[in-house]
């Protein structure tokens, strides 16, 4: 694509035949690069598989082609085991559009010790991608831990005042941790290419400014 | 009031001359119980202080008449200094309608050092009022900490996606803390209620349950 | 739970085998304590039966192992009888996170004279769950007759209007009755957590406050 | 007016002048009917009564000319003191629409007392109109105590989820009592007028079919 | 029922063996009055009919037990044939409510050649249910050529910013003719109601007031 | 500007010396062509007419410059008094956009024979700007009389349910007379932009179709 | 119909039998003239098909009867291949409707180059229909490149924040590009009955205004 | 602050007084670092001035302290005017956050030839702001342009449809152009520390791939 980002193939709304047969069409233009499918159905993985397509099931996603040499690292952190699909399809697409990945699961506010554990993956990180449904609190938590780049996934896990993922949005971006940026509602894909353009253009973690004691704070 | 509550007036839209009138009326009838006014204006205030009255500015309340005595605690928590009207609004409440209060504030979610360094406080409580603007966090992670009952109360703290205080409302609602009950945005008086209700009825601590050890949560 | 609570399976979103092994497996972990799972389909019922848990098929839940031993007592108050899942989910959560149940259904607001047959129990509860759609109205009138802590459960019956019980949960949000907390729709769970943790702490019924007289109020 | 109905002026975004004016010009055409003017500033009042009108200032109404004789009985219900510039509103706009009218105020839904004590009221009326801000409960109780047709008016009253009176309109839409009618919020005015073409219209009393006994309730 | 009205079956939710058997049971009790079903699907209305009811297919109801004698008249004025189900829910229950009625179809104000042709009829009612989808705009109009009462019944009837109805419900709420009452979207049943308590205690034709000139307006 | 048309200033947020300043560099520019300013402040018109500009105060408009020879013809029709201003802004800026115009106002929906009685008027236009508040009918009844291409223009009159010009925003854009489209609420400016590019271009009126009778329809 | 224009079959809600009767007795009025029936299924089709029509799959429309002589022509402008049915639907209706159609599709604003190599095209237009879904910005751009007059169609293209094409509705109206005029979501029909209005009544291209140069713009 | 970022004032809701205050207080711990304050009134960047802050009058802020050495480059580009305030707080927070900063305005989509013509200044940027009211289209058109990490604002220019730039934020999240990250309505903060914190650790240009030419996308 013109932006110098992979060619991605949106599955949704689209036949097994129509995915199988864009996937191999880009394919066949730039053998050398990979090509993203997203959002398939059972029937549109199994047809990337009969393009010989690699398959994520959990993210429900296929890729064809060759991924390009990671540069910079996305940490993927993850609030529950219902975010996984959402989280599994920004950790793809940000290895696709050029970084290296690493996802952290079942860190939800609600039992901080967890994410507390990993305290020293986020701030290793060149940008965090921070997953949470419900009431999205997640971004904040982490927000305030960490001054590593953060996009946040509002996802729609959730009923009734959750409003299928429109409470979670509004959360994150009201967050009281500066500098959260937010993507769509259940939008691993957006955040995932945004979180790869900013870890491949990062330089190495060595020069990275040291952390300021908490004691600091008026 | 019918219900064994203390009589309370609601200042929003009534004149300072109606505050105090009504005030030194309710007094009147019952000289040995508290009445309490709120959402008092300066004038308000000043009104009530004219008839006798006690004095709340940071809460914008008044009390008339001797205080009951305290039974049980509320604990209010507060996340931002923005917050702290309604977190003194709620514990006023909470004092007149019978319990013993504490207030905790500036613990908000992106600074969780200080949320952990009061952590024993919050176990003692009979009841939490947990306040808190824009994305309304805190309630989950205070939930995820304890067992004591916990109300939440959402302020209209913020601009833009914060939508007046319903963004989080709609998040307290959405808490995957398990038990958060939740009141109006803005109403600390109604969260004070219902807290001292619970606290005032509350059996004395030494019968609590131990509390489960982390490592048991699958 | 690091809470002291049970551990409580959500069944929505999961597969039949998945909610029968996560009961299995936490149930082997603490034999003599219950697990809980809730939103079960027709599917996950009889998967969870063949583990050898309890059904609840009103309330669509099911729990392994022994319940604890009931202290204090949670009422559990319905308007219509399609509020009766909900007001079941309510009454087994409260139960198994330590509570006395009793339910009490059909007492809507166009029937008063149901609801005021019941007033002693409402006195005599611990804490009280008000369960009602469409306009949500019963918590105002419960809150009226009695001091009782109060915990509001909108439900999703009702049309148009109704918002999907949206409107039910503003209502009882801007309940004209002070101390009424409300969860979020269709969360019978919450409020059964909510109600138990209140219950199981409350002091014997005997030093209750006596309720002041009716023509007190101004 | 075409419809057999008195003139009106909408006196909000007019000026007094404009006001004056009208009012005069409406009267000299026919000297015999009334006119009336709604939503008047107190220089609005002030103007009106410049040209011989009558105020009614709790309503922020004004009338010139004779009032019809009255015929049929509307009975004007408001839940709490906050309502009673609607009510006052609805009273006027029907009577000058040629009902008579009677106002009860004070009869909330969280003081059952009150309002079973004017039962017998709601009865003889031949239309009601029923007026509650916050979570419009009212009518729903009203509704369930009498089959005399029911017009629901939401009022502004409230704060944050009373979403400035579309809870209350919500909830009146969604009443479970049957027959319950609604308009716009603070629209004192239309109910009136609702109100005033049935009660008008109505038959005698006397042939009022008598009131099904409450146990014939499945 | 105790407001003096039959016993209504709300058939959304019900199995068709439930339907059965309550209409069964209720038209035990009062074999000598109607019971009204509502909301029935194909195979309840089915059901229905095996216990002898009369079915209403377009309204989706049925009706089990003798009509009451019609006193008054309900006119029911349609804007579409999609709006038809909502108008014969509303005609039914109206009739079952105790009102003679009358159906008017297809005149919405795109074609007001077709309403203006009916203006008469109008005029005769004792009360008028006015069903519109889309924007809702009938109300408006026919509320201008008659001041008969006027209950309005927003159907979900559009697409895309109809929202399901809420707009209708909306436009009808916001109508510039005076005294339109409005019911919840697809209300047909509520409708009916109110208008049947209107009809069924209005005096005879013959003492209507006169309407007024057209000119009379300035 | 690019697009051939005039260019015009938004007062809003402008101070009066930024709305004098910039019509004087504009109209310095090109003499020969008028300049438009909207949304002026009573200080706004005041320093338009300061720098010579002819000033519409029920538009809150300025024109500087000569306005071009008009092409085409504009009807502008409006429903209320209080449309007058948005109804004086469309016009204007048609005007300025190089086409005549003609404004007919107070032919609301509820007054039907007023509108009837510029039926001629309608269909000899080259495009109707139909202006409504409240429920925003009267484009689906003009649509109904006419096929002249119509552009709809909601305004902010009303309260309530009228939800500050949406509702009758979202009754337009579902207006069941086809071919009506829409502008922002209380956008005259717009809808004379689109109304004007029509007019301008429009062929004589001697070869319009023939309207078909009515009876066609079926 | 009375306008002028067609007649239109709505096929949504209608079965296959009765969109081929409808079709096939409006026919048999003015076999001379076409009837256009919209939002077919695939059996709606087939039924259509059977009655002799001509289908239109990608619209899943049908039309019987000969179409009418094309004048002035309608540029329809799609962003997304998603959008191509509603493209589809507002290009046979503008044609339907006697004007000639030409389709731009795949002209997203994501991809400038594509939409400036048809400049050209915009320009020669009698009238533009703008199809967009997901942010719906294409008709701010169009609109800024030309005076063409221009009605924009959101689609219902997009998740979560995209709110099923109401996001892309509040934009279009939101457009900074003057004169743009929306139609509803997904509403392809209205927008070609709108353009074929303006565009058959159109003067011949050879007297359009010169559009000025770019560097007149201050 | 415990992020290794400066200290940030939030002016809203302060005092001068508070302000000063706060900005002496922080300024005296780290006299070496920079403190911001933002959301300042005129009389709170007086305040500020008279304790030796530099101010920013157009974007609401000052700062006291030195500036941090630029690292990296955040090109703000902003779509109108009107939204001036708003990118010019992203720029400062960006430069006090540590980054280099540049600004373009006035490249609204409307007038596509002023944003073609900085197509260059897009790419060498490190980060971009992206600021727009109204319809919010410009984040989708730059998005389309480059591969740069992109941050969109949106502010709350605008009226009626545009929802006090909610519009502008859901059509930002909606947007078509992938890795559009977004933060709330008129929050200029926000997407500068984000900005900061991507340019500032981003590697030098030289190393950045080369874009693939347009031709490629299939
Ligand atoms: N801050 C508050 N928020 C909500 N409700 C309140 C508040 N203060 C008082 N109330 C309620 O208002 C009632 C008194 O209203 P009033 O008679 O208007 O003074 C009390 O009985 C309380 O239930
Ligand atoms: N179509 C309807 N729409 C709204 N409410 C209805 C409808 N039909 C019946 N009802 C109400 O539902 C009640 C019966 O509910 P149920 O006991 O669940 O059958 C009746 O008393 C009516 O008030
Ligand atoms: N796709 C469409 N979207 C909106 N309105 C439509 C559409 N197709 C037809 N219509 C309208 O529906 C009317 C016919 O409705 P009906 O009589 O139910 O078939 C036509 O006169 C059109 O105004
Ligand atoms: N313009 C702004 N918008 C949003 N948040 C801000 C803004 N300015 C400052 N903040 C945040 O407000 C915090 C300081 O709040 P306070 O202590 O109330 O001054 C800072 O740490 C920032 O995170
Ligand atoms: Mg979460
Ligand atoms: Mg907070
Ligand atoms: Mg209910
Ligand atoms: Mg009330
Ligand atoms: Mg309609
Ligand atoms: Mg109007
Ligand atoms: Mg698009
Ligand atoms: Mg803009």
């Amino acid at each position: 694509a013109r932006t110098g980002d992979p060619e991605v193939v949106y599955g949704a709304g689209k036949t097994p035949e129509q995915v199988a047969e864009i996937l191999a069409t880009l394919h066949a233009r730039h053998p050398d690069r990979a090509v993203l499918a997203t959002r398939l159905t059972d029937a549109g993985l199994d047809a990337a598989a009969g393009v010989g397509a690699t398959l994520d099931p959990v993210a429900r996603c296929a890729t064809l082609g060759p991924l390009p040499e990671p540069r910079g690292e996305v940490l993927v952190v993850a609030a529950g085991t219902s975010d996984a699909p959402v989280a599994a399809e920004a950790a793809l697409s940000a290895r696709v559009h050029g970084a290296g990945v690493r996802v952290v699961t079942d860190v939800g506010v609600a039992g901080l010790h967890r994410l507390l554990a990993v305290r020293d993956e986020l701030e290793r990180a060149d940008c965090l991608v921070v997953v949470a449904g419900m009431e999205g609190a997640l971004p904040s938590v982490v927000g305030g831990l960490t001054g590593v780049p953060l996009v946040a996934v509002p996802t729609s896990v959730g009923y009734g005042a959750s409003l299928g993922g429109v409470t979670a949005l509004l959360a994150m971006l009201s967050s009281c941790a500066p500098g959260v940026a937010v993507v769509n509602v259940d939008n691993g894909y957006g955040a995932g290419v945004h979180a790869a353009r900013v870890a491949r253009r990062a330089a190495p973690r060595d020069d990275v400014r040291p952390t300021a004691a908490a004691e600091d704070r008026p």
